[in-house]
């Protein structure tokens, strides 16, 4: 159940010293010969582009989507770092191709931790031949790479989905902003499908519409995010790009849930559906717009069935809304229809929203768009985890 | 010190019942002799609009921009109460138009508190003759008036301006919900300026534009939001359209700055700065996306001077903006010069952040735009104030 699930990868995970517990921090993935296979990115939208997402685009296409390696560290997010940080995030590609013997630009890099502190290269310059050196098959190596990715998460996220006679693993980490546009998040996939690089990147990009950027945690969009994938071939199968993009999908899709599950100070997850919309894309920003509010969110915290906060998000997400067809339920249990309250089993609703997943159902009443958003609750934790960086 | 200040107006406050606590929640402004005066309001553009929105608008426009009286009640905000709700809305002002001898249309009503909980009409029933018995001309009647439109309000929001001739006095409540279009909140001014309505409507949105839309706490949009101006003429003086929106911009922008230092939970106020955009509506967006970030907002909790998340946060508001090009700063220290880490007195920005008002000023260097946006922390004490609503 990791990166190396598929065949024709190995991986590692090393501390080398980025953070100051000395906690792994340095992760590789990489085909087990060194060879480079088609790989695909989908990279965060945010304009203050950290240093290694601005090389791992300029890698993919200098070689044609082809990738031998990715390298990861967690610590620091070699962002607002300038021309420094760009020849850092370079290097760091450079010395993982001397040691598996590939170029530079076969080599892909993510980074993440804090935000305009410089690289600690002499760290990065003696642990990367080491973590070369420890690159291994097998479903430790894998685990190993997965921890080291870590930041404020509380768990290592790996999913391996087979099928169709092939596989797809993966890992990821992110705990917070995560949103609009799948924010300070990593996540490499691999597989032993075979594909060209354009299938595998339509297919990527579609899965990672479909699941991490449905996800909020507090709106936030990092400089950093990456999801990255590598197909091996080796399996010797080529599925359809509908079955490759299914498998990625759900790949995905598991990672994207783990991420709400450890989201900072997160006590509880919520699927927020909004049907009735005048059409999808509606429903998308409208389900947004209460998985972003932190009215909503506090209410998630204390469970309470306040819907009308929600009416009230509803009707300022900017979309078409008619105060007297909207409705609103908990698990269920429809607490709001015709836009008044309803009346309702109070007891159903509290033990529903006291769970650790809630369903909030939100219908428009107007056409037929329908969209989901997951989110978490607002706490104490996500403050106690963000107020300070020390 | 209240809206009591110009010549020609009572005021009054009293308890009807409709908060459980016996606190004042019921509130009248009124013309002294209860003839309609020129009056104009700005109101939510939140489309679950509540019933006393719809009313005082319908009111506004079949009077021609006249009023008598404004009836305000805290506890309940009559929103998501369909029919019946407009009814009860209609009926407050028909109980004060017959306490003052004015028509029904002739009063605006205003309310604030849980939305989705039909209002109980019974205790407005009784305390409206009770309120129209109350009103009195003196301070002591402003300022009971501004105490019974408290909520989750700390102290009572009152100002007077004078100048030019003429007077203006205002009473504000609003503690969270406050944006994008001034949420969970309302105002009432009064002025003994002479004036026509037209006049007075458009000194009203311009005062509104730059100062209740200038401030965020939690980038939540109510249902109820109100900002009304009664003009009694009663000065003798006729200002300049000029002079009377500075006068009605002074009045509302020191309740702005009343909320904000004021808001659920906040230790502390914070001017976002934006120059250096393209333009100045770049400039605001580019400042509100930074004040309305909780990573942003947790850090002005722990008087974190994490720079990175500001960055982000202006890299991802989807305005025009360079890497290279941005500065931050915090209290006029440079802590970011040209999108990278600038040697800086810590010590001086420690002491700055650790005030109760911190000044950040970010510097996109690509063209005259400018905007402020007044925000404010984000604590444990504004999630202890809205987990639950009991």
């Amino acid at each position: 159940m990791s990166v190396t699930s598929p065949a024709g990868f190995a991986a590692a995970g090393v501390a080398c010293g980025i953070k100051a517990s000395g906690a792994p921090d340095l992760a590789l993935v990489v085909t087990d010969d060194g060879v480079p296979v088609p790989a695909a990115g989908v990279f965060t939208s945010n304009l203050a582009t950290a240093a290694p997402v601005q090389v791992s685009r300029r890698h993919l296409a200098s070689s044609a989507g082809r990738a031998a390696a990715v390298v990861l560290s967690s610590g620091n997010a070699n962002a607002a770092t300038g021309a420094q940080g760009l020849a850092d995030a370079t290097r760091m590609c450079a010395l993982v191709g001397e040691g598996i013997g590939a170029a530079t630009e076969e080599v892909l890099v993510c980074q993440t931790g804090l935000i305009g502190i410089p690289l600690p290269m002499a760290c990065l310059e003696r642990g990367i031949p080491s973590l070369v050196a420890a690159r291994a098959g097998g479903t430790a190596a894998g685990a190993d790479a997965a921890t080291a990715i870590m930041t404020t998460d509380t768990f290592a996220k790996q999913v391996t989905v087979s099928g169709g006679g092939f596989r797809v693993g993966a890992m990821a980490k992110g705990a917070a902003m995560l949103a609009p546009n799948m924010a300070t998040m990593l996540a490499v996939l691999t597989t032993d499908a075979q594909c060209d690089p354009r299938v595998l990147r339509d297919a990527l990009a579609g899965a990672v519409a479909s699941t991490f950027n449905r996800m909020t945690v507090d709106g936030c969009t990092s400089t950093n995010d990456t999801v990255l994938v590598l197909a091996s071939g080796r399996a010797g199968v080529s599925p359809t790009a509908h079955a490759l993009a299914g498998a990625l999908e759900e790949a995905c899709g598991a990672l994207a849930a783990m991420m709400a599950e450890d989201a900072e100070g997160a006590t509880k997850v919520a699927h927020v559906l909004v049907t009735g919309a005048r059409d999808d894309q509606e429903a998308h920003v409208a389900a947004r717009k209460v998985a972003d509010s932190n009215l909503v969110k506090c209410s998630l915290n204390g469970a309470d069935p306040y819907w009308g906060r929600v009416v009230s998000e509803l009707g300022s997400a900017g979309v078409g809304f008619d105060p007297d067809r909207v409705s609103v339920a908990y698990g269920g249990v429809v607490v709001c229809r015709d836009g008044v309250a309803a009346a309702h089993d109070a007891d159903a609703v509290s033990a529903h929203m006291a769970g650790a997943a809630v369903e909030l159902a939100c219908d428009l009443g107007l056409g037929p768009g329908r969209a989901v958003v997951l989110t978490c609750d607002l706490g104490h934790g996500y403050i106690d985890e963000n107020r300070t960086t020390s």
